[in-house]
């Protein structure tokens, strides 16, 4: 049995908001099954039924939680049909979500053992309301992992668990291709690129260059943002280890009229090439 | 003496907003009274000075939560005048608020032991601020019944505090007549009819038909939110145990021009007749 | 050393957001440090960049915590930068920060015993992120610091740390001369004048007359915000301990057109004078 020492941390994230009353039922339903769970939020302001954002808001928080956390996700347009709930365990961490594909770039991150379907409805609140599946099957879930239940007790594993289709970042011969993968509230644009990507296309050390998105290069690169002048645009290797768009006095996707999902060309050069 | 197991759950409800440092300073004075406790928010986006959205989120929240779950509500546009502070004692449950009728639903939902009005001021933070009784009475109040202390220790019982004076429920030969509730973030009607008033009306099983708002009548139930289609509306149960009117593509309020308060009727035909 | 009885307290304040994964990020390092650390968040709301607003809200909360109780502060434009990280220990609490000046109405409020420059890289998680130092360093040093370690161990001390400069309340024969300090969810103007500076300017007992801000003057004082009557005017001594303007049924800060920054006299008449 997977045993927590001390208190067992499940972190939550959702479309729900903070004024409504949804966010503090999954938790009670969670307390009332684990009284000692430490439940940490990681965003409930994420955009109605967004999976990408989801998705990307997760990937950036789990890694840095300790091992054993377990990671709830209710951005759930599906929920009462018959899209599946599945607990994916990661060894290190769990994932408990709606099948849906918000746990996408979790899989592209980290090994999965196990995928469990969840479907032993004895562990659910009865009767469960088919609009608020968070409170009535998610949440006591979770309470029960989070007791040290092992998540094969909760249905059979799975397989064919849904992936989003995000578009790849593409090698190009000089350049590489991504999209905004997010916009955040500083208005820095987050690119799906990495620095790995540019050494694939490469097959070797290689140099940033020029920075393309919606019409406009950006060639000035940095460190950190201070370094910038007025509203003048840069790119930097930010916090999620990809390359973002930003300026230093004015938000960049507001000067680039930029917008999540937008293509980002990045070119480069072979070092001593 | 009323004893906690473990760490004693406060719920906050609140209309400070997420910004200011008002919240902040609640928290820390419960947990300076009682450094155990731990604090879970049910939410602070309350409209200011908005009795019937906080005790509707209060009432929405509060049953999932586990025995002896300590209940604090601050929105309080009488802070200062002679308004009381009450303590409700609903012997599953602890309610600590102003007695401004912000505890309406749960008078109605649950029985209620005790009313006490707080007025032992040895309690109290000193000096008290006389715009901010969240912060210098609720919150060492509620401190100290974290800690075990006894409602009736705060002051004496009264029987004459305040309901707000909601539109009942009205039942009518082949339709029933309420409210829209709430309207939530993803823009769904909540009203205040329950199926159970359909039964009630009809004095029989019942079933529901054309559910009227804000001159538009929705024909279709549906038991979760993706059976619709498009931009369709529909009714449905939800998750309060309450009609409430959706759509799948676009929020229902902003298709209807709903709000909060306009008057719903829903039909209804006696089943098997 | 240090020693923390119970749970470690850690508040937290910056301007991330509630959306993004960056306030999480940051809890899950504190907790990775110091897994029985609860941590408060005071605000994430805060304005983008904005050290007045972020000095001015933990100014306001952190008095009512529990001794021992750290705050962090990660509002930090020149993050990435040779700016200095810092721990200021003031005796009863602990402040980590970036030495910007958001921690001015701290160092006005409270002797700090000594200002340490947080340069242990050691303690640090690799590789340090140049735009986020919140969770690459700043996270790991409270839990470090959650754990009981000095603040000593983290660094030299040192004495030019940096100050907002911020516009003293001015003291004339017949008034004193503030700003608007701060403009709250309720469109309360609150002021940075204090009953104190009245008397201070006066050299004796002084009731306040007229406030005057952005051309407008108001004349009556109350205690408490229902006292005043539908669009009125009013101010009052508020939570903080300073003059607010205020309304009843309109937000102060929309009647007056308003803003942060905004010059405010106050006048006084010597009592009994």
């Amino acid at each position: 049995m997977r045993r927590m020492s001390g208190r067992p941390i499940v972190t939550f994230t959702s479309d729900f908001g903070n004024r409504e009353y949804y966010v503090a039922a999954v938790k009670a339903v969670i307390l009332s099954g684990c009284p000692e769970a430490n439940i940490v939020d990681i965003s409930h302001r994420v955009a109605s039924h967004d999976l990408l954002e989801a998705a990307f808001t997760l990937a950036c928080a789990y890694p840095f939680f300790p091992p054993r956390t377990i990671h709830l996700v209710v951005v759930d347009p599906g929920v009462g049909s018959s899209r599946r709930a599945i607990i994916a365990d990661a060894t290190e961490h769990l994932f408990v979500a709606p099948d849906n594909g918000v746990l996408s770039l979790v899989y592209d991150q980290t090994p999965i053992s196990r995928v469990v379907s969840i479907e032993e409805e004895h562990h659910f609140r009865q009767p469960v309301a088919p609009t608020f599946h968070g409170r009535d099957i998610f949440a006591p879930v979770v309470g029960q992992l989070a007791r040290g239940l092992k998540p094969t007790r909760f249905g059979p594993a799975v397989t064919d668990f849904v992936r989003l289709n995000l578009p790849p970042v593409s090698h190009g011969s000089d350049a590489v291709e991504g999209i905004v993968l997010h916009v955040d509230k500083f208005g820095n644009l987050i690119t799906s690129i990495r620095p790995e990507d540019l050494e694939a296309a490469a097959e070797t050390k290689a140099t940033p260059g020029r920075l393309r998105v919606n019409g406009r290069d950006v060639t000035r690169q940095v460190r950190y943002f201070s370094e910038g002048e007025g509203e003048e645009l840069f790119y930097l290797v930010g916090s999620t280890g990809r390359f973002e768009v930003a300026s230093w006095r004015r938000p960049a996707a507001q000067i680039l009229q930029a917008k999540r999902g937008m293509p980002v060309q990045l070119s480069y050069a072979i070092e001593g090439g």
